[in-house]
């Protein structure tokens, strides 16, 4: 019908396609003994969307009509299924309320733009009848920014760019592509890939992400110590506004004021809908490796890394997994590759006759592009620094395996879901010199969280980006709720969660590096860009949008949100800003705004 | 007593120092053929200080008692000659009109607040009196940002950093420094470097210039390449808003929305006064080079850079001169130094034989850090594209030489306005794509500007900064005016200035790649990022400062600027947004905001 495809409206990713640990003999009894969840205990079957309570829409005649004229009749769609498939991302909470049918408000219409000028019109028509406009990609957004609040009164339209998916011209001189927003990772990879072509970026949600929502969420790729961050990658964009387009050229670099692009980066849908950009685009390397090597502890691990971001080799991939993610990514392999089996065992009581602890063993992957020389030059200096902290070289096998293997992780949230597990990612960046105390604080505080909740929980960490001054942590954590209540699942979801972004916010990181704010990391924003920095960014957001039309509810605290006539007042109220600690120190508060 | 130095309140740089021609054999010939100017004629003596008729100072005594309380009684001066030395940067329509004593407005007092917590008092009197803060660094401004508006009837304030010039700690395991804004480049430099450290950042104003206003301005430096810009060297900051404190922390990445601190980076006094940053640094290079090479021709150059950007190799410095810059640099040296004399007559007559066009030689620095191992690499990967790109290598004598003398450049204006004529410079940024087009249109255009007044001209032009999409261009030019008038030689310098900065932009460049808005590029600013971007700057600018009393005047167009009082609205009203061509194509059209 409208000739695009969605992810299950329950979970991640394509209908059919499951996480099993049929194939991988470990996994069970680690699991069981880490975590206390018994994978082999028998699922609930997916829930059945007729179960669901689906409110009826509110759209009126006359706005549907409108939009109908903008895009033809078959590209506005009321029906449940695609009003649910709209209403959340995927993020932990998201998976538990929609299983749970929890619905307090749903988009009112879909809406499937097939060129800008109808998106234009859409814009025009939505933002004319004072509705609510959210753009959606997608859909793998976790961080709540998809939702409507669930007090919205007024009519939500929920504009999906999928049919926005062409790479519509290659500056092959100046390294460029110009390229529709809503393209999926792997479309646009293989539009791109066919001219010769790559963008470079790889993010986890590579496979139901879109270019739009990478720019609208300051996302970033596996591969981002080569290609950068999505805010390197993109250089101009066009955003469909009320009444006009904002149009940014495609430019290396300018000293034009304060930067408009750098606006747009992270905005969430609040200044408008991302209709294309023009993104760095980059030859298919000559030579592409993965290697994999081993730590004897995380300390060192997280050294090494540091040394090799400020020496003179420019690896495309660094990532080092503390113990835990080391641990369970053993217990995932399957019996016939990798490190597996007799081979791994041999390994290990060679490293434990050196003195390794094997409890603290960390794997790690550093990735390597280009000419012959450049990669072997690169190589030898990696060598150089991981055998100076103590560490060894597994090899490529490893290496090739998590390159096949990286897009597959989030499908197993759902599997635990299914046996009444809770697992959920948060993740942060910090100088190197906090992020060893960030690391700590943070897994104690998840610890402290589970205490609190009396229930078996496990975190786990990998450093994924590396930068000058300090680098990315991506944390994994899960627990064995007791609770078949979704609502006592999610109370217990948020005292983890929030927990562990306090510790970030305590520990010097920022509340996500490449997740966005959303609803779900809001309320700690001021916290995070001091409540002077909330006062900019409202003064943008409020004077671009002062009726609330465009996502309200994403970015912001739910008090520093405004509605249409309400009196504008930039600041918070009391004059003052130091970032200090956290006001109230409620490990248990959380985003409320928008359930 | 403030304990703050000056640049000469006429010119560029330290009383005493001054450009000169009598070791540069050379010199005059070239510049006598090229321009029609002679050097050797006698030049005006600097200007005195008592020709000057300063207006009055406006401030009145419970603001000047309150901006006394805050600082002491010392560092509130109202003096002529400092009041001059705070009206103008260095720009050349500055040096002719503060020369010519056309001083329309003069800010009424200054002030050197010795800690941000004096910072905070001076910026909540001023305010609070609703008078104009404009803050004022090492003064080198070239955009015509530090001017009051000739027409600002309340009371200005200028606000200079100069006693906040303190590294205030390092954090020796992230790289990071926490500095103050006011510091200039090279104390900035010496006390990092007495510590082991270096920022790497090195815009051609370095002595001059300070922290806050590089970031105020999105400065670049010449070792870019390498070290970034100093939007990506700045990683946390500290701005002084009325009432408050804007504090970002420093952090690597963040995806906690719009990038408020890409809102800081080129925000010219608007959003506030910088009063401290986190910067990243590095240890010194174990080995530092700069290599000269030569190309047949400016294509030649621009494709070898090109090939350069997107090469294995990752150099600290990429510089091209085209054959008019070469030229001049050639007939600037000094008999002794670098390639000349017979050493340069051998080599020519070289590459005569080799089929070379001399007339058509460029230039090139390449810039290399970093281990041995690397630097040999690099050097090898573009010794092989110069050369296939039919370039030779000259070495590393006239690199150095360039390494020396790169700072004292801006003196040679001054010395040229004393014999009566006008130089300046315009830069910018674009897709690789579109620069041999920008190039060649600038150039004609500039031409055809000299033609129009009938003068005579030159221009030229290097790169000095490449990016993986694009690269910047960076031109210098001079006329021979035949006026005295200074109200007739700015007609005819705006007329070039114009003409040139419109070329940018119908060339798919930016106003300005490194040098900010100001009051000069303001007139293309909605040319540069769209009515629609400018809406959103407005937002931003207006929503923090509803009266406009930080720094009015810069960066926005004259009729996007709003006075206390009047109705808020955002959009400039048509309600399109199209970014097409120039809407007069008004070559003549000038600056006038601040005039």
């Amino acid at each position: 019908m409208t000739g695009v495809t969605h992810q299950k409206w329950w979970g991640w990713g394509i209908e059919g396609v499951a996480f099993t640990y049929d194939n991988k003999p470990n996994m069970p009894a680690f699991v069981l003994d880490k975590v206390g969840i018994d994978l082999t205990a028998p699922g609930t079957p997916p829930p059945s969307f007729a179960d669901l309570d689906v409110p009826a829409t509110r759209v009126d005649d006359a706005l549907a009509d409108a939009l109908r004229e903008a895009v033809g009749v078959a590209h506005v769609v009321i029906d449940d299924m695609e009003r649910v498939i709209h209403t959340y991302g995927k993020g932990l909470a998201d998976l538990v309320k929609v299983r749970a049918g929890i619905l307090p408000r749903v988009p009112d219409v879909v809406v499937y733009p097939g060129t800008e000028d109808e998106l234009r019109e859409v814009v025009d028509a939505t933002v004319a009848a004072d509705a609510v406009l959210i753009p959606f990609g997608g859909g793998s957004n976790i961080s709540g920014s998809l939702t409507p609040r669930g007090d919205e009164t007024r009519v939500v339209v929920s504009v999906d760019t999928g049919r926005l998916n062409r790479v519509l011209e290659v500056d092959e001189h100046a390294g460029l592509a110009r390229v529709q927003a809503g393209v999926l990772g792997p479309d646009l990879e293989e539009q791109l890939q066919e001219r010769g072509w790559t963008s470079g970026h790889q993010p986890d949600s590579f496979r139901h992400s879109t270019l739009g929502g990478w720019i609208a969420t300051r996302s970033s790729g596996m591969q981002s110590d080569k290609y950068g961050d999505i805010a390197d990658i993109a250089r101009g964009m066009r955003v469909v506004q009320p009444g006009k387009v904002l149009e940014l050229r495609p430019l290396p670099a300018t000293s034009s004021g304060p930067s408009v692009r750098e606006m747009v980066l992270g905005s969430e849908g609040r200044l408008g809908v991302i209709s294309e950009a023009w993104i760095n685009v980059h030859r298919l390397p000559e030579n592409r490796e993965i290697i994999a090597y081993l730590f004897p502890s995380w300390g060192a691990a997280l050294k090494a890394m540091h040394a090799v971001s400020i020496s003179d080799a420019q690896p495309s991939v660094t990532r080092i997994s503390d113990a835990n993610e080391t641990a369970f990514s053993f217990s995932t392999q399957k019996e016939s590759t990798g490190v597996s089996g007799k081979v791994q065992d041999v390994l290990f009581e060679t490293l434990r006759r050196r003195g390794w602890d094997l409890d603290k063993v960390c794997l790690s992957y550093v990735g390597y592009e280009g000419g012959a020389a450049r990669i072997k030059a690169d190589k030898g200096v990696v060598a150089k620094i991981v055998r100076s902290h103590g560490g060894i070289r597994l090899g490529k096998g490893p290496g090739a395996l998590y390159d096949q293997k990286k897009f597959d992780t989030p499908y197993i949230r759902d599997f635990l879901l299914d046996i009444g597990a809770l697992a959920d990612v948060s993740e942060t960046a910090a100088p190197w010199s906090a992020l060893m105390d960030l690391y700590t604080n943070t897994m104690r505080q998840a610890r402290a969280a589970f205490d609190e909740l009396g229930v078996r929980g496990f975190i786990m960490c990998h450093l994924s980006h590396s930068y000058h001054s300090g680098a990315c942590l991506y944390f994994t954590f899960a627990l064995a709720s007791p609770h078949s209540d979704p609502q006592l699942q999610l109370d217990q979801y948020w005292h983890v969660k929030a927990a562990v972004q306090q510790s970030f916010i305590d520990s010097r990181g920022t509340i996500s590096h490449h997740h966005g704010v959303g609803t779900d990391h809001a309320p700690w924003l001021e916290e995070d860009i001091s409540p002077a920095g909330t006062d900019v960014m409202v003064a943008l957001l409020r004077g671009v949008d002062p009726r609330a039309n465009l996502n309200p509810g994403a970015i912001l605290p739910a008090h520093r949100e405004w509605t249409t006539g309400t009196i504008p007042t930039a600041s918070s109220g009391d004059g003052t800003a130091t970032n200090g600690s956290s006001a109230a120190g409620d490990g248990a508060r959380r985003p409320a705004a928008r359930t």
